[in-house]
């Protein structure tokens, strides 16, 4: 959302007769890092009383406030697999409070990651948002241990730095209550982890442990990557043991893909024989037949939250925000089968 | 690809003891528009010439470099449909040349995206790539062309500015190639333009005019959106008029599943009954068995090639590139029906 217009730095350089940059550095008081002429300031000081210009519109958030501009650096910016809705709602929650988001992408090289947050400093971004598009643990380069930083669906244990991450096991759970009340095994399809996540191993800990509290538990475990040809060929092996009904839990919308195909192929029929719940929320599982149930990692309100958190921290928050992932709900599990909390 | 370690602007300015921006501002002959002392540039000078610092790598493209990092203007960061590998592109490209690409999302608001422009040419970027995730026609903001600005995915036909496009016409005519001998119709799945894009016409412009260059033409035309439901809902609808065996030409892979979905209801096998074609080339045609054939967007080259010819300008060169859209051989279409130029 972007508000009325209202008098902005630019109003402020023009009127003074100075560039963008220059007026900012004015009016955040850092006039002397650029050996301005005591002219210049005068007149950028009164064009901003002319121009009743207030940069803090969010009071304590802004106060530091230098360019109306947030960095993002992330290892990617197309996953491939719908993460990078992430990057929109971080762009979203920027232009909420007047601000440009720019986004840079590392590729993974440290190299990289470094002349990035090199450059935004120095060009006084007033934050930077530090990202992922897996949820992995991670190292952040040195600098910005010293500047005001938010990771974003990663964690760096060593830095103390706030992390704003999916909430991986309770989405377990909620998986755990989707399938309680069905029939037949409750069989996990996908690997505990994947490549450098560790996204599985949380959602498998979180689908346990509700799963006995509901008197159930994981009868097996079918291992496969986290593609839809791993997961399709992990079935149609398993379908040699002989189930023939039950509960199927994805690791991610793709494998619940594979899982579709598998069963099809065998005219076992979804609900009917088997329910099928998977992870993600993504696109993918609405364009599946029937639509797939899927506990919802909420990427754009992850990028929301981490940018807000940048601008806005809260007085002694905690260090790590957890966000819910809502279930969105398909035609893939028996209405009847779904335990209330 | 990051090369080895040479002296960068960061260690100039680190011997001189002043800011990055100072000593850009200085070895770039800009330094009367920050007021700097005749001090501070004489210390700069001196400090690059020991250092060996040498700015312009790449000659003649990086002759204006001023911070060696590219601007990258786009409507959306994430598609939802895999465009956003665009970006990824760029910004690999960007690195190549050993610039950083800092990316804004406008959403397609006209006032965020005259902020981002501004921001980053405050900033000194060297240049600002225009992209759209989707194919279509632009206004760019005016600020853009006083500047070195190249288009991405989308024309500007009032500005001339120069533009790197997918070929979508000589896509259409691949499609063609790939059906012209399949025994039965060729059906079109999807309306000749999705909106706001012109991606659709081109496509089927091209497939017509070779369908009729190899003697055969488009029988029928299913309209509906550019999506799995609406696809499926078309397919459903026409199975009534009886045809059971032909061609589909579906205008992206989200089409094709839903082209998929309904055919396979109907136990009408793919490519033995129907072949399916489609277009997009993303990693959805690679989840569908069989895998689909499709004639791919190339969405890194895309990105890349717009931040060459923005770095590195050949004289005199055409206006707007146009990519060639390359064929990704899946299973949907049977071995004996592509017909070879």
């Amino acid at each position: 959302m972007v508000r009325a217009r209202k008098t902005r730095l630019a109003d402020v350089a023009a009127r003074a007769g100075v560039s963008r940059t220059t007026a900012s550095y004015i009016l955040n008081g850092r006039s002397g890092e650029m050996r301005l002429s005591d002219d210049a300031v005068a007149r950028v000081r009164a064009a901003a009383v002319e121009l009743d210009y207030r940069p803090n519109r969010a009071a304590r958030s802004l106060r530091t406030s230098q360019t109306r501009t947030v960095g993002l650096v992330s290892d990617s910016v197309a996953s491939g697999h719908f993460a990078s809705r992430m990057l929109t709602g971080a762009s979203a929650a920027a232009r909420e409070s007047d601000h440009v988001l720019l986004i840079g992408e590392t590729d993974g090289d440290p190299l990289v990651e470094r002349l990035l947050v090199e450059q935004m400093l120095d060009q006084g971004v007033d934050g930077i948002v530090y990202a992922t598009l897996r949820h992995r643990e991670v190292a952040v380069p040195a600098a910005l241990r010293q500047t005001r930083t938010v990771l974003l669906n990663c964690a760096d244990p060593a830095s103390g730095l706030p992390a704003v991450v999916p909430d991986e096991h309770g989405g377990g759970r909620r998986a755990a209550d989707l399938v309680a009340g069905v029939a037949g095994p409750v069989v996990v399809v996908g690997d505990d982890h994947e490549q450098g996540t560790h996204a599985g191993a949380m959602r498998l800990a979180g689908l346990e442990e509700q799963l006995a509290a509901r008197g159930r538990e994981v009868a097996d475990v079918l291992r496969c990557d986290w593609s839809v040809a791993g997961a399709r060929e992990a079935v149609t092996s398993w379908w040699g043991t002989g189930v023939r009904n039950g509960a199927l839990v994805c690791m991610n919308d793709r494998v619940a893909m594979g899982v579709y195909q598998a069963l099809t192929a065998r005219e076992a029929a979804i609900p009917g024989a088997f329910a099928v719940v998977s992870f993600d929320g993504s696109e993918l599982a609405t364009w599946l037949t029937p639509a797939l149930t899927s506990v919802a990692l909420p990427f754009a309100e992850l990028g929301a939250t981490a940018v807000r958190l940048l601008l806005d921290p809260p007085p002694g928050a905690s260090r790590t925000v957890r966000l819910e992932m809502p279930v969105v709900h398909g035609g893939s599990v028996p209405a009847s089968a779904a335990v209330t909390r």
